[in-house]
This record gives structure tokens, sequence and C-alpha cells, in this order.
């Protein structure tokens, strides 16, 4: 319990709404903001989607380039962690489930890692999931994620590989096993997501139990689970994760008002059982990252 | 340990092949007296799946229809367990991976039940999975499964829940408090499948453990899994499964001669441990199950 | 995790002495007002063990019953839990292990139960453990543990069984069976002791699940595992404990300054998680004690 | 599960009587005889009590000797595993329980291993626990370990350490910290002992996981639970035991004639799992033990 503890934060995701909180960052700015603020309140890595102005969901290139462009230029240091999760989701048509039904994103993998070779952060999420999820199927499939880790580690990016439940991680483990996967490996186990894995003490207790020997690793849990999930993670050993993506809630029935707050109770929590947070700088040697230079003008 | 032990026997499947063991049984002829075969040395239900005359699988009514009629015209008592897996395969293409590329069965719930409404088995298979497998990703949206339950509902049919992962118990355990699925319960855990839950005596017991309150549950293992998870669910307490369409070898090397050998293997292995196999009728007695007529002339 | 959560504070115990702590309450008047900062502080329930003056533990019943009048006669609402745990350590002498060495404390059941029959208050502690701890052995057997258990239902006093290993839970679970102990169940498992269970994660999800059925339980951490333990034990749906008995710093390298202390921040750690403490009388409807009425002039 | 299995027939125990059944060996020519039976069977490690002509367990040095010379002698190689069990029993006077009862026979360490050091086996077993059992306290301080362990080091023996808690493994652990204990370790785990671990696969799976790292390690279950553990400890990984000193039945309600019948069982348990009992010499290899000269004449 000694070692230092590495904190996410997830600013803003893709599935949270500006309905469901107003406190959400939209704009490239906003996000970076947020990012800033969270890491000087304790977080080490900012795991960042992007938002059109609308507050819907965006892939665009421009947005991820501004986002990294503020971080990199901030005072603060902070390890950037980009998703490659979007274009993963495939919705059936009702009559005909084969076709593909408005709403349906799944794309081939190079175009969900083209941000990662231009912008190359020191981190990159890797879903390694295949489940239903809210109204579609998510789609990952071993030849796809096979193709974005050979181009993520070719643009010298690690991936943060986030798994959702037991049988993710015996992929993972296979693709360590043939070297698509690279040590040292880290490892985001992501509980409480309908259907995948449920948010308990046992489950994430048997989850850390079957990852590859060696892997950093982490534990999320989402809504209510946040910061249940986050001391366990803590209590087995584990790196934590909190954010707006996750959870909009500071306690029950409250909005969080930033995710800065949420990272301040996060750092709350784990100081008083013992631990304290990690710097980026540690989180880099934990994670056996090395620091990009700024993007070239 | 006291309790008999529910033996199913999965005969045929649809995915081993005549190339790996010529001891397949295809036609419904031959199905039909593996099963009975099976139920001879000691199986209490039969899985069924059915075969065109050149091995690969079908969904024809008559195929099923013919099995149906020649086990229960048997002397032998037997549970019938139809299956409701085919249909439930989507395989994107390479250049545009939302559109489905040849192979796949994907199709609406209804006529993946119609087998079942015409034929009024005690049971039919109902699979939870939504996961990459093989080549293409098995989809059962939350959605569809309450469809097909309720169909198989209405027709006076049981379903055995199949699971692969944990997330498939969180779904199952929903659908129960929505009573979608009605008590008695049973689930039919299966290890061993890539990418779902691996085949460990740790991971069957998580997976026990997370099962609705009162769930009859049976633990399968593939390949070679398969007799070691066989002993495992035993000695948790849960029912069992052999059968060609799990696994083609009685030892390692030796591919089994018939389904009713790897019934008396499992057989001698409850016998071993202080069990005993339960008869169709015991079945009935644990799984609420009434015995069904003979199909009207 | 709606449910409040019971706070133990074992404010002295035996073991801990003034030599590692100048906090340590030690005279009746001290410890009685340990426990009732205690309970300002969030404490349920008090768990007491006398001292003579000079810190040495004391079985005296003057010295208890000064602790219980100066607790019933407070204002505020607590609940008494009275340590059985003096009398049961046998010391091998060094040249025949089969006879005590000084040291040795072991004796019959009935005067370690003495003052529960004088002072009845709502709970007594009933240790469950024979185990090497320390310089000596710990034994209850099963035979003298029936005994005491006797006298405390004739005393109207209910329980508190402390286990250490899983063995332990063996014998509370024979003694459920036997009706020794009866329902509603109340059992502290503590962790970390040597040579009892350790104090992680997995070992108190293990020990939880072979408790009882409908069993209350807390779990409690000796040392620098008391945070974590408590942490966990909520985490798991567990009451909790907290003292000067088990642990004698707030923070790694910090002397706890008084119990209080430890309870506010045992109480930070539960509302950060999103739980809240159980009041004095919610606790008695949980663990379904009576109040006792005052002690007669 | 490629790796072979090796069995220890633990051949007559001492607890185990002859009014139980008239199959357990006594006399040295009939335990040296039940044990290259059972060798015969497939056992590749025999474990030695001795018994007094009348069935009372022993400790003489002649009876052990009787019965190594005759193992060393015979055709049949054999890993001899002597017990350094006697001497670790205190019964608590009723009237003063700090005084020794008739019965007991708690000794100081080093005349538990004279035989040991006389008779230099491959193997003896080392008792690590401290608990209630049966009707008596079994007691083995840290301290009396310690010297045990040094002088069967000096010997040129190996410990097989008997643990039947929790704990016993925290205190083992300890131990192979501290080097008292040397790597390989070979632990045996028996379950199933009042009031030691109860013989459940979780139990055994959880004990498995807090073994010290690298460990060779056994499953035993007693009683009714010696075949069930068996097979778990198996699918676990772990090596097995059989014996008439564990158990009398072959089957529920039936007489084991022999040790050797259980041995045959045991074997054919293994094989219809997959696996292969091991030969004295490949034990040797997997316990880094190196087979011992006949004794000097």
């Amino acid at each position: 319990m000694a070692n230092p503890t590495i904190l996410t934060c997830a600013v803003t995701g893709n599935i949270t709404t500006l309905e469901q909180t107003p406190y959400l960052p939209i704009t490239p700015e906003q996000i970076a903001n947020a990012g800033l603020e969270a890491v000087r309140a304790g977080a080490a890595i900012i795991h960042v989607h992007v938002r059109h102005d609308n507050g819907r969901p965006s892939m665009e290139l421009h947005h991820y380039r501004e986002v990294v462009e503020r971080l990199r230029a901030a005072d603060e240091d902070v390890v950037i962690n980009l998703t490659t999760g979007p274009g993963q989701r495939f919705i059936p048509s009702d009559d005909n489930p084969s076709v593909a039904a408005p709403g349906t994103t799944l794309m081939r993998p190079e175009p969900r890692v083209t941000h990662i070779e231009a912008l190359r952060p020191e981190l990159c999420s890797l879903d390694f999931n295949t489940m239903y999820s809210g109204t579609s199927v998510v789609i990952n499939t071993p030849t796809n994620l096979g193709i974005m880790a050979e181009r993520i580690r070719a643009a010298g990016v690690r991936p943060e590989v986030e798994v959702f439940d037991s049988g993710d991680i015996q992929l993972l483990n296979d693709m360590v096993r043939q070297g698509t996967i690279e040590a040292p490996v880290f490892c985001q186990i992501v509980l409480g997501v309908r259907y995948g894995a449920i948010a308990t003490p046992e489950t994430l207790a048997y989850l850390k139990s079957i990852l590859p020997p060696g892997c950093n690793w982490g534990g999320a849990g989402v809504g209510r689970f946040e910061y249940p999930i986050l001391a366990q993670a803590w209590l087995l050993g584990g790196h934590i994760r909190v954010g707006l993506e996750d959870n909009i809630y500071i306690e029950k029935g409250v909005l969080a008002q930033s995710n800065a707050q949420m990272v301040e109770k996060a750092g709350r929590i784990v100081r008083e059982l013992g631990g304290r947070l990690a710097t980026p700088g540690e989180a880099r040697e934990i994670l056996g990252l090395k620091k990009q230079a700024p993007l070239a003008a």
C-alpha cells in the first residue's frame, strides 16, 4: 500500500449529456481546462474524448488536436490518454437485425486511430469488449484490435487496455502471449456497465486474479459505484479513475460541480486509507511511458 | 452432495464437423439414436441441434420434428432440450464492418423459436451471450431475448439459460427481477469458449456466486476442459454436461466413439466422487418440468 | 450500501500499553469518558476492557462496574459491550511445555463471565479462537464456550462472537446449528493478528462467505490494517470497528490522540464511500438488542 | 494439468482405531506392507505413523526403525515421510484448565524429532497448527517449530508442512521469509478437521492463493471429504493424499479394505480427469529431494 496510486480523470466521455449535468466540459478549451484543473487536484492522467459544440460526440482530429495542444502548452505536467472508443457501435435494425440501423458507428480500425497517429499521446485507450451495452452492440474483434494495437505501437504510443468482463481479459492474455500487447501492460477494469462485470468487491478481486502476470491495472466503477470501486481498487493494489465520463454525482443526489471536485474526493479517500496519489512523473515511471515532446508547430 | 446430478448430453451441436470426428451424429435418426444411447448410459436431458445431410447446421422444422418424434416414441424416458442458438451470428465485412458479410445468420427472434412453438419440448436453450466467438459476433440483445422468452413461456416450454461470461449472468439477474425469466431458473454456465469466461475452478466458483438465488445450474467446459469442469461443477453442487457438441475426445488424443461413451465416463466420475446421476424423472422434479405428451398425429 | 453501519469503538483493550501511546485510557473514568467521546463522534457500541491504575489488565468487577455506571449515567445513548477475553491464555513452560508458565491466565469459564452476570451489558464479546498469539496460546474450547454462552444468555445479554480464522467460523456455524448461539448472530471478524487470518480483501470476502446465513457481521483490522479493513468491511456490507485496542495510529507514524479521533476518521471514510453510521438505537434494531435499564442502586 | 501428481498415502495415522476398521495396519510389518502395497498401486510417498501392538499410538524409535528398514529393503522405490505429530496435545483439566489432564502429550520439540535424526527419511511432516481438535488443544508454537525445523534441516531431511487453517499459512509465509523453511516448500493443506478450515472448493482455492510463491502443495480432505477434496486439489493444480489415517471408507458406507484400494481409486479419478500419478522418482524431482541411502547396518 506504499506505492503511489495513479489517478486517471475521464473528464467528459461520450455518453454523459448536458441534460444530465451542466458541469460537463464540451469545447476543446473546456475539456483541456477541466483536465488541467483535475491535474492540479491530483490526477496524473487525463482521459480525453471530444465533442461537437452541441455536445454530441466527435471524432474530429481538430478537436483532439486543440485539446492536446492546450494540455501540452500548459504549465502543469500531465499524461494524456486519448480515447479510441468511437467507431465500435452496431445497432441492429428491428426488422432485419443483420442490417445496421441509424446510430451505428462501426468502422474499420484504421480511422479509429488516425488521431493517435497524428497527435501521439503517451497513452490511448483500447477497448477489448464485445458486448451489448445501452442500445447497441459494442464490437471489437481480435483482428481489428490487432490492427489498432500495431498502429498504436508504430506511433510510439502505449495502450490502456479497457476490459469490461472476464472474457476481455482472456483476450488480453492471448494478445500478450502473442506479443500484440507488450509489457508493461496497463489494464483498466471497468465495472458496473450493463451487461459487463458487476461492481462488487468479489468481482474485482476475481478479475484482478486473471490479469496477465505483472500487469499494471486500475479499477473504475460507473455511476453510483464510482467511489466504492475506487476504494476497492486501491485496497486490491490497483490504480483508480474518476470523472464525469463515469459518474455525475459527488455524493448521492448531489451533482459534482467539476471533474476536479471528484479528483479531490478521490485523493481524500486514498489518503484516509493510507495511500497517496502518483504525480504524472511517477505514473510514467510505473507505466513505462516516455514523456512526449510538444507537437511540432 | 447427496442430491442427484442432472447430466445433459449435447449430442451434435452445430460447430463440430465430420472432418473432426466420424462419430458425429448427423441425420435426425442418428441424432435421436445417439440421444437414446446417451440416456441409456445415464443422461437425463438430451440437447438437440439438427443438421442437413451434408453435416451443415440446419434450422429446418422437419429435422427438429423427426428427432423429437423419434425420442418421444422411444421406450426410454428422456427430457428433450431443443436449441434456439441458430440465428445469432453477425460477421462484419472487412471493408465496412457495419455491413454483414456472408455467413451472417443474425435474424429476428421470432423465427428462432418457431420450432419450439411447434414441437413444445420440455426445455429449450436460450443463449444470453453477446460476444466475439470464432469468426463472428454472437448477438443476443435484451429486447430480443425478452421476445424469445415470452414465446417460449407461451408455448409451455422452460428455458435453459446459457451464459458465457459474468455479464450474461447480470442480464439473467435483471430478467429474473423483471419476471421475464421465471423461477425455478435453470442456468448452464459454459466455460472455455474464446472469448468468454475461462475454464478454471475459481471462475466457476465466482460465476456460481452471482447466480440468481435458488437457481438450478450446471457447468460445461468445452474441449479439453470437459471432464475437469464436469468434476468442478459437481464439486460446487452443480449439474453437468458432456457430448460431441462440446468436445470430441474421450481422453487426450483419443476420439470419443459415441456420446454414450462420454456419458458413461461422466457417470463414473460422479460415482467415484460420491454422487449419482439423476433419472429424467428426477431431473423434471428438480427443474420444475412437466413431461410433455407425444405430438398429436 | 444504504443501510447504516454500526461502528464499535474498542477504547483500550488489554494489550496496548502506555509506553506505546500516552493517549490510552486506563482508569474507569478515563475509559468511560473515552467511550462517551467516541459515541459523540459517531460510535454506536463501546467495547470495554478494564485496567488497573498502573495500566495492567484487570478483571476486577468494581472496575467494570464503574465504567458501566458512568456510561449508563451519561446523557449519551450507548450500547455497552463488555469483554470476556481475559482468562484464556496459556504459556507453555520452556522446559516442560505441558506445565503453565508465569503469565498464564487460563481459567474455568464461569469466572470469565461473572461481571457479565453482575452488570448485564447489552453485548459482551465471546472469543471463538484457539490459536498461538504473541507469546501465548489462546484457548477457548467448545465446551467452555458453551458454558459461557449459556450463562450469557441466562443473564439476558447477547454475545458478539469474535473470530480470528476460518475454523472459528466453522465452530460458530456448529454452535448456531446446535442452538448454543441464537439468531440474530453478531460476528466480529478480526484480521491481521499473528497467527490468524491475514488482512486482505480476499480473506475478508472468503470469511464473510462462510458465515452463518443471515449473520450480522463486522470486520476489524489490527495495526496498520485498521482503516483499510474498515473500508473493506464496509464495501462487503459489514459493520466496522476502530479504537486504541486495535491500533494506536491515526495515520502512518502519527499517534491517534483519542479514540474519538479514530471514530471521526471512520465516519469520514464511510461517508465518502456513500454510507452513514448507525445510531445506538439503530444498532439495537439491527442486532436485536434490548436497551438495558440502569443498574439498581 | 500435464504435470504428474504426487500421491501420498497416509497408511495408519494415530487417530483411526481398530474398532472403526479391522483393515488398519498396526505392527511395523503391517504398516510397511500396507505402504508397499500402496506404492505398487500408485502412491509415491508413504506417510508413516507407528503403533503399539494394541493399536495405541507409539513414539518408539524401534517401531519407526522397523518400518523404515522394511521400506528401504523392499524392491519398490518409495519416498518415506515420517510423522512428527505426536507430542503436541494439551488437555486442560476440568477444574483448573491451566493444569494438564491425563492424555496430554505436549513435550519439548527435541524429542519430537529424535526419530527423524536417527532415521533420516526423505520427508517428515511438520504440523503448523495450534487449534482445538477432538478433545484437546494442539499446540505448535513458532519457537518450537523453529527448533524442529532446524534439527530436521541439520539431519538432511525436508519438511512436509501441514496446515489446517489460514493462520498456519501466515506462519509458513513468515518462516519462509525468515529462512526457517527453505524452498522448495512442500505444504499439505488438510481440510475438514474440526475446527480448522472446512472442506469446500472455495476454501481450498482461497488457501492455495495465500501460499508462499512457488510452493509445492497438496490437499487432503478427512472423512467423507477425502475423494472430493482429492479431485478439487487436482483441479487446482495440487498434489493429493489418501489413506486410512484420513478416512476409512472406499465409498459411502463401505469400508476400504486396504490403503492400496484407496490409492487405486485416487489413481482412477486422476486419470479420468486427464492426469497421471507421479512415480517416486518424479516426486523427488518435483520436491527437490535426494534419495536416502539405506541405514548403515
